[in-house]
């Protein structure tokens, strides 16, 4: 089908919405069908489900007019698809979502077959139940749902548009960066839009402005070569546990600052804008912090809750052990300790130069006959992308006409590794615009997206692609 | 047999000595018949076998004039047996051994089967090997012999002796209260002697005068109350592994001292002819803590290293357990994190206070959020008994001449429930003279005992029967 050169879409995007507020029961029924197929990634027996899936994702693409493909790796196929009728100077989007799902146990918390989808009622209105409801196919099916809408009422797409999904996401993405390399040409977008992320609240659309990225070690602290008897040796014998605690017990000092040196090199104060729009989120660290028990925002003196989730970067021992764990006493001074940790670090900050820093902190703490071994798994900045780039403002533009307010530009105090790869591999900054609640329970039982999400989704969807057009 | 008046053993310890020596052939086959039960205390399975080597015992005592029984327990039963023919004005000994043994597991390490003790070349010349070989019925049979040889040539014994074996020694004595609650009145002894310890050296035997106690206790850092995303929560939320390894990597100071309010209250220094004992050891730290991979004592800064192990208190971390421990690293802030924590405690000191005093030093610490929960195990204080007191001097005395240097007047870092048990329930004091070598491979495939220090066991055993009569 042909451009329809100069077609004037302050005319066209109400036929647009409506075709999709029209067609939501049969957009509702494409989603169910890829609902219907059990693509658990991280489970070989369903190796054939996530192909099928993928082909379903191609055959729907094809039917709308793009070209689509499977892209094999060494793991499950990425999907290629494209629609380029915009030409050459049009912008040029790269969507990103993944076809695969979580497992659906434990099954017997479930109240319906995970993969035989239900529309149920609940307070918000109804709501689409199944594994993958929300994560991740039905909010690709609701960006597929814009497209539709775009190309039945206009004929074309007012972007360049390159789809890709992904077959693994749920299970760590082995084969992502394989997929990327495989298809650079293909992916040579503009930027990313991923719809992979949720609303601030039913009412409020969000987009995540910044990640943190996470720089993660393992510390061993050996002392003496076997685990000795703590009354035959306790006094003179170095403690691995005493020694691991002393010097990981001084992560923090009495004002929550981390005291590794160097540690806070780099980092730049948010953005006014951004801090204005945190303040007017009205967020409740009292609600927020209550719903799991504590009371008290736990991190640097002097940075208001929001910063300390999303714009101050941690020092957390994730997991440490050492000696006897069973029941009562045993008096034991054993060989070794460890300590797991990870850092969350925000803009700025050099993850290799955490690392190595973290190393010369426990090393100048070191004791005579305590030796320090580290393991490392792995180092990602700090991503941000600035409230005011252009891709930015067409989104924030076409989410406020959708739902009637401005987008929350949030946070996220976790790292999205997609997002760095796009970075990394592709050199390209990502939009992170979804449309799930915090309640979905995603990776849980009952999985769930409110057809209201689902709907004003497609509908956003459509909008977006027409801002990105300017 | 009746008693002889004016025994002068002056002239008759050489004959009583002669005896042992001549015997000792006899004296090994009787050691060998007990050797050959499997009285495995933690093994039900071997309950019959542990009820034989008791009836053994009391037949060979009944054997050589002794009255003797089994005392019944909820467990296994204990052996009590006297010989009070020396009359009302002669002091009055309470010999202390053990009948069971430990496991002999792993048994592919052994190169003999551990119930069928044998003779073998050893670099200090013949040994006995087998499970039970010295820990503690190659001690409990060279003490009858001495018996014996006493007997034998004079016809009685110079003090009256009473024999009390344990039949659960090594599955931690959970009948001993009430073993020891039973026969008060038999057990009523003017002191304790304990044959389960070792010497200083092959040449040197040793009197061990003084044990660390123990406080036991566990400590839980509460926090959220589930686990929580580190990316989500990570920097607002209080971690409790962050908590517990800031509170107790606080407990030792630079110097190495423990930062416990009150902790050193009630401490006495060592004696001078204890510390000057010490001193002529020869103890070299550096070859005790090569030996298990360390070279630096670890304690308080000041002490040396063998007021480290005997006669100052510790605080170890006995284990430590929160969060992830599987392999790689895992973005989790867990509920809760725990420390296994004994104190070694020496006389003056209150355990009781210690474990009221560490609570407090917790409690102190805690930051808002944090809640920290106590179990305790038991509490011992540290026993000493004075180089000086009458049975001391006897005992040194007699060791000296039978070893022709003086006993090494040694102490012990650990605790030994026994005397406590003694102490406590029946108010007694312990001499805790025995004769195995550090390497005897205790609890260990392939137990042995030095010929030469059963042999010389039993002779020393003579000697201090003769002493403690004066």
């Amino acid at each position: 089908m042909a451009v329809l050169p100069g077609l004037d879409y302050s005319r066209r995007m109400d036929e647009i919405l409506s075709h999709i507020d029209a067609n939501l029961d049969a957009s509702l029924s494409r989603l169910f069908e890829l609902l219907k197929i059990p693509s658990i990634s991280a489970q070989p027996a369903h190796a054939g489900d996530c192909r099928k899936a993928a082909l379903w994702a191609c055959n729907e693409l094809r039917a709308m007019g793009f070209t689509a493909r499977l892209s094999e790796t060494a793991g499950l196929p990425g999907v290629i698809a494209q629609h380029h009728a915009a030409g050459p100077d049009a912008p040029h989007v790269l969507f990103y979502g993944h076809y695969d799902v979580q497992p659906a146990d434990p099954l017997a918390l479930w109240h319906s077959d995970p993969f035989d989808p239900q529309i149920i009622d609940g307070p918000r209105g109804k709501r689409i139940v199944g594994r993958g409801a929300v994560d991740d196919k039905g909010q690709v099916v609701s960006f597929f749902e814009a497209c539709r809408a775009h190309l039945a009422t206009t004929g074309t797409l007012p972007v360049r548009l390159t789809i890709l999904l992904e077959g693994e996401e749920e299970c760590g993405s082995p084969s992502l960066a394989e997929l990327l390399a495989n298809e650079r040409d293909a992916l040579a977008a503009d930027f990313v839009l991923v719809a992979d992320t949720n609303m601030w609240n039913f009412e409020t659309p969000a987009i995540t402005t910044s990640l943190r990225g996470l720089a993660a070690v393992e510390v061993t602290i050996k002392g003496p070569s076997r685990d000795l008897h703590s009354g035959l040796f306790g006094g003179i014998a170095l403690n691995p546990i005493n020694a691991l605690t002393r010097i990981l017990g001084d992560l923090h000092d009495d004002q929550g600052n981390i005291r590794i040196p160097g540690f806070y090199d780099g980092i730049q104060p948010v953005p006014d804008e951004l801090a204005a729009s945190w303040r007017s989120l009205g967020f409740d660290p009292d609600v927020f912090l209550g719903d799991v028990g504590l009371t008290s925002p736990a991190g640097e003196h002097g940075q208001s809750p929001l910063a300390q989730l999303w714009a101050r970067p941690t020092a957390d021992i994730n997991g440490i052990y050492g000696g006897y764990q069973g029941d009562g006493p045993k008096t034991v001074i054993p060989a070794e300790a460890t300590g797991k940790l990870t850092f969350r670090l925000v803009p700025g900050q050099n993850p290799e130069q955490i690392l190595a820093n973290f190393e010369r902190f426990v090393s100048d703490r070191l004791r005579p006959d305590a030796k320090a071994s580290f393991q490392y798994f792995g180092a990602a900045p700090g991503f941000a992308v600035s409230p005011t780039a252009p891709f930015m403002q067409a989104a924030r533009a076409a989410l406020h006409a959708e739902f009637g307010k401005p987008a929350a530009l949030i946070g996220c105090g976790a790292s999205i590794p997609v997002v760095e790869a796009f970075k990394t591999h592709l050199g390209l900054d990502t939009l992170l615009a979804g449309f799930g609640l915090d309640d979905d329970a995603i990776h849980s039982p009952n999985e769930k997206f409110e057809v209201a999400c689902f709907h004003r989704g497609a509908r956003a969807h459509a909008r977006l692609l027409k801002a990105f057009a300017g």
